[in-house]
C-alpha cells in the first residue's frame, strides 16, 4: 500500500490528504510548522509518494508554502529521494525534472496532465468571475466583456461569462480560433486589432501569458473598466499605468486554491490515481 | 430644474448622486460626518427632492447609514418636509408613508417601482453567486443546487446559475411555478416534501422570506453543503443549528449595494427620473 | 378500473392510447373508420372515461380528427354522455362545459391545467424552432429575432432561441413583463413602438392572439425576414400582405402535435393521472 | 474586375451568385438545364474564376448537381482551364487538385479553409437538430442526447442541444477532448465503452466518419431511440439492422445546402474574397 507525503502548498494540500485518507492511504501531511517534532528526512525515508505543491516553488529556493515554514529547502529535500520514490507536484522547474530522471525518481507534473489542466480551468473560471464581480460596482449581466485568448481557460471562462448573460467579444492571434469563438456565438477580434474596440469594453479577462495591455492600449479603454488578469505571474497587463489612470486592474493568481481547494484536491487525487495504476 | 438631496444610505447614494450630477441635475449627498457646516434643515429647506436610502431605515429611529452619523433621526427629518416636497426611498415603513400622504408630501418606494425590483434581481444574483463561490471550497460547476421559491430573485438566480453549468432543483409550494420552472429546464421538487432529497445537494440558495430551513431539514443535509441565505432578514435559515453542525451558511443582506452599487444606482436613477416626468 | 374511449384527434391519441394501455388501463380508441363494425353508441356506454381530442373540435360541428371520419358529431355524441362519464379534451367550447354541468358530467379540459399548457409550451417551441430553421435560407445562430409576447410559450421560446444563440428581444405590451424579460437577458421594446426597430430582424415568431402585424409594420420589415406564427388561428399576421411582399411566413398550428405527439401525451396522461385520482 | 462562372451544385450557388452580383461581380451562373444556349467552352474561356459545387462531384463523372445537367462532365471541364483561371469547390478529389498544380492552375478547396468549415459547423448543427426534432416523436428537452466524437461539428451541435436544454453525453476515443467536453459542462464516456449505458439514450447524433453503431451496439439501445447520423456517407451507422429493430434513423448529408444555403453562401463569398485578396 502506498503512503503518501504531502509537503508545503495551500489548502489544496489539506483537502488532497483527507481524501487520501478517506481512500484508505495512509497520508501525512507536513503543512505548517505546528508539529515541532517532525523530520523531514525521516518522513521521506517513510514515505514512497511525496506530493509536492502547487507551484512547486515561487522563489527556486523552497518549496512553495502558504504558511511559514523553514524546513521546505528544495535542495536539501531533492536529495533524500531516491528510486523507491514517486513524486508529484505542478509546474515543477526543468532541472528538478531532469535530477529526477538522471537519479531514476518518476516525476510527474500536474501541469503535464492534460485532463487535470482542463479540469483546472472550472475552478479558474469561477474564481475569476468571484474576482469580477467583486472588483466591479456594476453587473456583468449585458456588460461587454473582452477576453484575450482561446486556450483551455479562456474558453471555459468566456462560456460561463456567457451563461451570465454578459456579452463576450473574444480577442486571439490565430484565424482558426476565431472562427471556433464564432462558431460557438461569441463576437471576435483580432488581437492585433483590438485598439480601435478597446473603449466599449466594461470588463477585460487576460488569459495571455505574455504583456498584451500597455500604456497605448490602457490609454484607449474606458475608464471604468474592470481588468482580471489570470496569465501566469507577472501578467499581461502594466498594472503601473492602470494605477496612473485610476483604472482597476487585479492579477489573479493561484484561482483554484484560493476558490476551489477541494474540487482542486479531488482533481489532483484522480490524475495521481490514473498515473500511480 | 429640480434639486436633489441624498441622505445617508451605503455606496449606491454616492453612485447615484454621480449619475444625477452627469446628467446635469444639481445634488446635495449627505453621507458621512465630514462637512461638519452641514445643516440637515437647510438642506431640506433648499432641495425638492429628497433621496432617502435603501433600507429606509433599519433601526426605526434613524435613516440607514453605512457611515456613522448622527443627524438622521427620523422624526426630525420628517417634521421638516413639506407639500413641496417629493421623496424616494426603498422599504418605506408604512407610517412613513402613512404621515407622507397626511402632509400632502409625493412619497414614493423603489420596491413598490415593479421594474426596479426586477433589475435589482440581477445584482443579487450575482452577488449570491460570488458569495457562493467564495464561500464554499468547491465548484458551482456540476455541483447540485437547490434554489427554494420562484419569484423574481430566484427565477433570475436560478438561470443564472444553470447557465455556469450547475444542475439546478427548484422547490416551490405552487405546482404553476414548479410547472413554469420545468419548462425552462429545472428540476423541481415540492417545498413540503424537499428532505427525502435533502442529503444531495452541494448548495443551497434560499429566497423565500420565511423560516424554512429547522434542525430537522438541517440534519438531514450533506454536511459539505453550502447555504446562502438572499431572503430578508432574519432569514430563513436556522443559523444556530447550521453552526453546531459545523454546516457552512451565510446570511447575505443588500447584496446589490455591496456587489453592484453603480449599476444598482443606475436602476435607481430610471425609476426617478420615470416617477417624476 | 376505469376503462377509456379515445376519439379523433390527431397522432396524440394514438400515443396516448399506448400510455394508458402501457399503465394497465383497458383502452378503446376510434381514430380512423377503418374498424367499420364500431358503434360509438356501445362504444360510449361501455367506457366510463371519454377523452376527446385537442381541439375539441375545429368546425363546431363534429369532433377534431386528422383523418376522415363521419361519426363525430358532437350533438349526437353529447346526447349518449350520462353522470357516470368523465370527459376531458382540449379547447372545450364553453355551451359543451355547460351542457356538461347541467347533466353532471364530470368535464376536465387540459387547457385548464396549468401545467399541463405549461408543459405544451416546450413541443410548442421546439416545433417554432424547427419551423424557422426549415423555412429560411438563413441560420438562427446569431440573428436577430423578435418573440412579441411574453407569456408562457414566448418565455419557453425565447430562452431556447437564447439557448442557440440568437440575439432576442422580446416584445410585450406590460412594463413589468418587460423588465423580467430584460433580468434574464433579453433586448426589449414596447410592443407598442416597434415600428422603428421592424427592420433590424431576421425572425418573428408572433405569440398573441391578436392581430398585431398589419400592413404598415410589415412594410417596415427587412424583406429577408421569415415570420412564425403560433398564436391561435387566424394567427396574429396579415398573411395575405406578405404574400404580396414576397414575404416568408407561415402560421404554425398545432405544433405539439405535429412535433412531439408522444411527448405530449405523456403531459397530458399525467394531467388525466392528476385529475382523476 | 473578376468574373465568376458558377456551375451545378445545390441551391448555395444560387444565393452565392446573388451576393457576388450585390458586391458588384459580374457572374454567370449554371445550375439548370434552361439555358440551352448555353457553351461550357465559350463560359470558361470569358470567366477567369470558376466555382465548382460542394461537394465537387459524388459519382466522380461529372459535377454534382442537384438539377439534371448533361454537360457537367469532369473531363471536359478540366481540359478547358488554363493558368489564368482561378478554382474553388467543395471537397475537390485529389486528382483534380493534382491535375491543377501540374498545369498552374489556382485551386482552393472550401474545405481546406479552417474558418469556412468551423462556420459551416453551424448551419449543419441547426440542420440536425430540426431534423431531430422533425423525426422523433419527443422533445429534445431534458432528453438524454449522446454527441459522438468532439470535432468541430460535434461541439457546435453538444453546445447548441445544451442550449435547448437536452442532457449531452459526449463519446471521444481521445481523453484530452472528454477532459475539454467535460469543462464545459457535458458528461462524458470514452467510445470504447459505449454499451452499458446505450440503452440510456433518447438521441444519438453520430459525427465520426467511422462506422461504430453495428449490430451490437443497436441492439443495446434504447427501441425509441432517434438516430442522426450527420457523418460524410456511407455514414457512422449500420441502417439494415435500424430497419430491422425498427429503430428510427437518418442519414442527414448536405444539411447547410439544405437548411441554410444563403447564411452557407455567405461563409463561401467571405473564403473566396480572402483567398482572391
Amino acid at each position: 500500500m502506498h503512503k503518501f507525503l504531502l509537503l508545503g502548498g495551500d489548502s489544496r494540500q489539506v483537502f488532497l490528504s483527507r481524501i487520501l485518507a478517506g481512500n484508505g492511504f495512509k497520508t501525512t501531511i507536513h503543512y505548517d510548522s505546528e508539529d515541532s517534532s517532525f523530520s523531514m528526512e525521516e518522513a521521506i525515508k517513510s514515505h514512497s509518494i511525496i506530493l509536492f505543491p502547487i507551484p512547486f516553488t515561487r522563489d527556486k529556493i523552497s518549496l512553495f508554502s502558504a504558511q511559514p515554514m523553514d524546513d521546505l529547502g528544495i535542495g536539501n529535500i531533492l536529495s533524500l529521494l531516491t528510486p523507491e520514490h514517486t513524486v508529484f507536484g505542478g509546474s515543477i522547474p526543468a532541472y528538478v525534472k531532469e535530477y529526477a530522471k538522471t537519479n531514476g525518481i518518476a516525476c510527474f507534473d500536474y501541469m503535464d496532465m492534460e485532463d487535470v489542466t482542463v479540469k483546472n480551468t472550472i475552478a479558474t473560471a469561477e474564481g475569476a468571475i468571484a474576482e469580477a464581480i467583486k472588483l466591479s460596482p456594476c453587473c456583468l449581466h449585458k456588460s461587454k466583456c473582452l477576453v484575450t485568448g482561446f486556450g483551455r481557460c479562456a474558453r471555459t471562462l468566456a462560456l460561463k461569462l456567457k451563461g451570465l448573460d454578459a456579452l463576450v467579444t473574444v480577442a486571439d492571434r490565430n484565424d482558426t480560433q476565431l472562427a471556433f469563438a464564432g462558431s460557438i456565438g461569441f463576437d471576435t477580434v483580432p488581437l492585433s486589432d483590438m485598439k480601435p474596440s478597446m473603449g466599449e469594453y466594461d470588463f477585460i479577462f487576460h488569459t495571455i501569458p505574455a504583456l498584451i495591455f500597455e500604456e497605448d492600449l490602457i490609454l484607449s479603454m474606458n475608464p471604468e473598466v474592470t481588468i482580471i488578469d489570470i496569465a501566469s505571474a507577472p501578467g499581461g497587463v502594466d498594472f503601473e499605468v492602470c494605477r496612473q489612470q485610476n483604472i482597476r486592474a487585479k492579477l489573479c493568481l493561484g484561482l483554484p486554491g484560493i476558490y476551489a481547494p477541494q474540487t482542486s484536491a479531488e482533481i489532483l487525487f484522480e490524475g495521481i490515481v490514473k498515473n500511480l495504476s
